[in-house]
This record gives structure tokens, sequence and C-alpha cells, in this order.
């Protein structure tokens, strides 16, 4: 543990009971927009156990008194934005009041059920709603892994990686209208194919529809166009983690993606956890990344710390609609990624790109090392070489219309877990 | 002239002088928002002559009483977009009001000088501004021209164009950030470039900036995720057109391409003329475009009219520091392009990809057949074989710290121009 405050002590423990097992620990406060039910307006929230933790309720009645948060007016908002542009201090200032409220160090909340009664709703009633509000989303292909095995595909092992691969994070602009939160169905989309024997291409439905395991950070904060980041003010710019599912249609992919990229085969949705997990809570979960000597990073990159990555296990399952539980078909690590999230951002800022506050900048794909760990279809199945078997005997190459996809994530801690909860989604067929 | 409404009538005449060279005839009548002086707060404005329109003073003064605006507020915001949301029936609606009362028609303005003098403001004393809220920003790569000048050089003539980009209009998404109004300076950038004959890359300033003569266009309306555009529906789905600069970094660009598409290398800046001219403007310019039979487009994006696109001519000039006035490198026009807006808007959302009000889709450079009409320095000077000639004697490659790059466009009517005014910027050495 590179850095310690009381928000994430260990034996810290809520007034009341969280589940050892719970993704919401005390230790975890994280961020999200709910609605208490369907006929209330949006506001921010905190997810604890089986609760959310409604931080518009304490905002009106006083409780954020510190001095970056006293004057602000941000938990009644349909975003996290305003919350987010105050900035590492009032971040720090908040999980502090929520944690000393959830754990009866301050007894305002321990001691008032009517107070608990409008502040602490349990989960199963609210709706949650997209947390922020995306500026640009931009997609990087940050995992070493994962790029070997699409480059192993697609032009063989000596050339697996591109010349520029190891030098800079690779990554491209994506689509922000379509990002969606968990729980949103997409439709299998339509799209420009052609088959390798035919001559023209064809339009209609993607026949290998794949998800993509990532994970995705919000800026807060930024540059003004023009200027730069350095590796240490983009550790100070990012406000936390979400997990990502890039749908992907590989067959548009493949036909579409010289020499511009990955356009149409991405746009047709992203799914993104509810809850922002802060950089604050999951400080105790930092450590190393893989090296980086050979080649040498230039000196823009280089680290502003030594533990640049966390330690947090990723999963995907998939449910069919004959299934009647999900099936984990992959176990992944953020900590495998090649490129860190500070890496990502000062590169993207490196020409003057103007970051914003709200700005998402994903991974790509997260694969490990081995063959349960990788994080898409494409690769679990080797582009359509194998099979991959579900609990009910059923199996898979690429998505069916019905499966609902849930990647899962968790830093697990000495008897409490910081965790994402499920990024959901299923696929409905093409929409007539 | 494929449809005629009162507002595009050539014999319109405004009831104050307007020379017949001047872009912002009263058949032109583009929206942009605006500050009165520096002192004040934007609004929306109508370009006319020398002067600006104020919309506000003339929706608070109750002008607009139509249907579509009667019960609307949207003049006295800072961007376009409310106004964009209302859709065609509040644009026609507009126009047809300020047609009436430039021409003394309604002789409410014409007959009070009092409100003249609040409502029509000198262009030279008014601040212009980013004229919409822009959401997502997707670029094409639509001119045939420079599609194969391009695959041209870096794969030679038989093997110019890729095999997919006469079957669809090849585009990738760009980044909205950095989108900036005509005036505002920009920075050259720093960025990862590799000698070809280099072992590895190096961190500095891009020796190779370029400017990118496009065209941009703003979605109002579009489509809910997962459903998708007709031709026709798109067609109704364009408010209007920009003039756009898509600033490019060609050395950054080289390295990091492969195989994502251009990231940094466009991302530090794309800049736009204040003023966007409605396709209603553009009506009687409407021309056919390229035929498009070899190889036959799909029905999906078989165009809705045969008149696809709009006869506009386009220069771009060059001033450095040391030249007295500008020098015209290049003479295009926007019927080069081989796939038009409808299509473009149309394949975006063929995914069920869900496109926004205040989305800005541009062209890609739009060169023509002739050396004379390339839209960028990479072409002009045939990737640096080459120097351009300016009229002081200087020569270019690319651009220099200090040079001025300035587009401009229209519709040449009988005794009147639809024209966008400048899209100019200044690129600034790098910022330390």
């Amino acid at each position: 543990m590179s850095s310690f405050d009381s928000t994430t002590d260990p034996s810290l423990r809520a007034f009341f009971d969280i589940p050892a097992d719970s993704d919401f620990s005390i230790q975890n406060l994280p961020f999200g927009i709910f609605r208490p039910s369907q006929r209330h307006a949006p506001r921010v929230g905190v997810a604890i156990g089986h609760f959310v933790l409604d931080l518009y309720v304490l905002e009106t009645s006083g409780f954020f008194d510190g001095p970056a948060l006293r004057e602000q007016d941000v938990f009644g908002d349909r975003w996290l934005n305003p919350f987010m542009d105050l900035g590492k201090a009032a971040r720090v200032e908040a999980r502090k009041k929520i944690s000393e409220l959830l754990s009866g160090k301050d007894e305002r909340l321990k001691n008032d059920s009517d107070l608990q009664k409008r502040a602490l709703i349990p989960m199963d009633q609210v709706v949650l709603e997209l947390p922020v509000q995306i500026g640009d989303y931009t997609d990087f292909y940050s995992s070493r892994e994962h790029a070997t095995n699409v480059g192993t595909m697609f032009r063989g092992k000596d050339n697996a990686l591109q010349p520029n691969w190891l030098h800079l994070p690779v990554g491209y602009h994506g689509r922000s209208s379509s990002v969606v939160v968990s729980g949103t169905p997409l439709h299998r989309p339509m799209g420009q194919t052609k088959a390798d024997d035919a001559e023209n291409p064809v339009f209609g439905p993607s026949r290998l529809v794949d998800f993509e395991l990532e994970m995705g950070f919000f800026v807060s904060g930024g540059n003004e166009l023009g200027s730069r980041l350095s590796m240490q003010e983009a550790e100070d710019n990012i406000f936390g983690l979400v997990l990502v599912n890039d749908w992907s249609a590989r067959d548009i992919q493949k036909w579409e993606y010289v020499p511009l990229g990955p356009f149409l085969a991405k746009n047709f949705g992203t799914s993104i956890s509810p809850w922002v997990i802060t950089t604050e809570a999951l400080e105790p979960f930092r450590t190393k990344g893989p090296v980086q000597t050979d080649p040498e990073v230039l000196d823009y990159l280089k680290p502003a710390r030594p533990d640049q990555t966390y330690d947090l296990r990723l999963e995907v399952a998939i449910q069919g609609e004959e299934m009647e539980k999900p099936h984990t078909v992959c176990v992944s690590n953020f900590k495998y990624l090649y490129w860190s999230m500070a890496q990502q951002l000062v590169h993207h800022a490196a020409t003057g790109c103007n970051m914003r506050t709200g700005d998402m900048l994903a991974s790509g794909t997260i694969s490990g090392p081995t063959e349960d760990s990788y994080g898409s279809m494409l690769e679990l199945s080797w582009r359509g070489a194998k099979s991959v078997p579900l609990s009910n005997g059923e199996e898979r190459k690429f998505l069916k219309d019905g499966d609902t996809v849930i990647m899962r994530g968790w830093g697990q801690g000495d008897g409490y877990r910081v965790g994402f909860g499920e990024c959901a989604g299923k696929l409905l067929p093409v929409k007539s």
C-alpha cells in the first residue's frame, strides 16, 4: 500500500451489517447517479452494502461543511460532472465525511432513524442511470496479450505487434453517444460485410457480435487546448474507474477498418458499470505493472510512481436465454495492462489536445497470459476456430441473440472487497 | 433548382445595401452565436451584409409568432442546439420571418430605427463564438481524388483505393473537445515520430503540420439507439454546413495510425467557420454528384434525390508572417465529393448508432481533379517532393510557425452570393 488514509483502513466497519463478499464495503464508497424510485429525479449516491446512500439528502442537510464542498451544490445534479469538476480535494473530503457517517464515527446518521430512512435506500428499489455526461470517449489497445493475440491471428506470430505498439499507447477516438449504463439492452447491428470469397459486400445483420472486457476511467480537471499534462498531473486528473464492455461486430470491423480504424463495428453500444470507484478507494490495490524497459519508454511517459496499476480481478460470464445462471468464460486482471491509465492520459494530451471533466478513456480488451483469461470471444474462440462450452451444454463462437454478457471486477482486501458491481447487457435481435 | 421558397428568390433584396459580392446576402441567412460586445452574453444571430441580426432581440420582441417558434425560447441560448433541436419546421419558419423583416415585406424593422439600432449590430463590433455544442464529431474520407492521391503516394497507383472505398463512406470518430471557431490560434503539436532510418521514435515538435480543406454538417434530430435512418430522413436531419480545417500532423500520423487510424495527429485542433448555412439556403446550388454505378451502391445508400450535392466554390489561402496578404494555394469545389452528406449520415446510423442534435460530420479533404485543386499541403507538395510558391517569393512544403490558413467558400447565385465567410486559424509555435 503506497498511501493510506482513514477511509481505506481495512478494519473499518459500517454501523450496519455488510457481507464480507459485498462489492460495496465501507472502504469502497463508489459514486453513481440514481433515482430513489421511478418518480424521483436523479441525484448522486454512494453504494454501500445493499443500500444506496443519497448524497443529495446529506448535502441539503448541511453535512458537507468542509472547505471544498460547503459552498457547493453538486449532489442534486443529474450527472457526476459538477462534483468531478471540483477535483481531488472535494472527492477526498466527501469520502471522509461519508466514511465517518457510515462508520458511526460521526454519529448523526447512526443515531437518527428518520434520516436513515430518507438517506439509505435499498438498492433493489432504485433506478441506476448513466453516471457521467461523457464529452469525448477514447478507446485504447493497451493489453500486450490482446494485441499479440489479434496480431497473431491476422498477421502471424512473428509480426504480431505493430512497430509502434511498445512505444506508445495505441488508441482511437470512440463514440460517446452510444455509451449506456449496465442493464441497457442493445440490438444486434446491421452493417456492411464482405465474405472472403465474395466479389461484393452485402448489407445485413452482423453475424459476429462480440464483447470486449475493458476498464475505463473518467477525467476530472484536464488541460487547456495547447497545453500538456505531466505524469503526476495525470494521476491527479483521474477521478475513478468503471467496467466497460466495448461491444464489437467483428465482420463489420474486418471490412471497414482499413485504413482509418474501427468505426461502425464499435459504435452501436458501449456498456459501463453504474458505480465509479475513485482512485482513492483503489489505493490499497496498487501494484507494479509490466516492465517497460525493452524498449525503454520515452521520458514523457515515464511513471511518476513505480506502482502504476491495480490488482483487480475481472470476470466475464455469458447467460443465454436457455441458461439458468451465468457461466464464466474469462477470468482476467487489470494488472495485465502494459500501458497505465496515467500513460494513456499523458499521451492523449501530448499534442495539446484538451482533456475535459467527464471524458472517458477505456483500456482496450484486457487479456491475460492464459487461454482462460482472454477478454473477447474473438480470442476465446480463436477467430471461430474452436467453440467455447457453456454450463448447460450449449457452446458459442460469438454471441447469440438473447445472450446477456455480465462483467464483474473487484479488489480483494483483508476481510472486505472494493468491487464494481455488474456491467451487464443483453443482446437483442436486429431492430426491424 | 429542385425546390424553391420565397427566402431564396434571387430577386430578393434587403432594405439596406448589401454588396453583390458579400457572402451574407438576404438569400443566405446563416445562423451563428455572437456577443454584441465583450460584455454581452452570447446569443443567436444571423449574418446579413456587414451586420449581425440579433435574434434574441427579435424573439423577446415577439416577432417569432409562428406555430413552431412562438412557445419557444431558443435565441437567447449560448448554443444553437435548442433551436436546431426544433427541427426543419422551426428553421423554415425562422428563415421566412427573418427574410420578411430584412426585405421590408414585414415593415416593422425597416420602419423602426430604434429597433434597427438594437437588432442590427455592425459585424466588426461583435465577438463570434463556437456556434454548436458538439456531442460527437466524425470525420469521413469522401473525396475520391484525395483518397486516390494519398493512396498513390503510399501504396502506388494500382492499389490507390482500398477495396472498401467505393462501397461505403470510410470514416472515423474524431475529437470534439478541440473543435474551435475561426480566429482561434492553434499551437504546433508535440508528438512521437520516427524517421524511416531511425531505430527508435523521438518525442518533439511535429515537423509536418498541414491543413485539410473540408466541409462539415450538423445533425438536427437524429435517431434512437438501435434504430436507423433512411436516405430521406437523413436529408431532413441535416441542419446546415460549415467550412472545416482538419489540421493534421503528418509525421505523427504516419507513426501512430496503424492499425487503429488517425488519433493524436488530428486531435490538437479542428477549426470551423462561425456561420452555419442551412440546407434551405443551399437549395439553389444543388447539383448531381459523381456517378455511383461502378460499383453500384448498396440499396441503403441509394440517394433519395438525384441532385445529392452542392456546387460550392472552395478556396484555401496561406498568409505567412512576412506576407502582406493571403496567397491562394487551392481552389476546389464541394461537388467533387464522391459520398454525399446524406450517405455519410445514413451509413453512420446503419448499426443503430444514435445520432444527436449537435453532432458534426465532416467530409474529409475535398480535392478536385487538377493539381491546383488539392485540399492539403500533403497533396499540393506531393508529400514534400515539390515546393508550393507563395506570392512574396517564399515557398512551403508544409506549414511554418506564424502561417495563417484561411478557407473560404460560397455558392454563386445570379447577382448574389451564399457564402460561409472565413475559416481562419494561425499556427503558433509549440507551447512551452
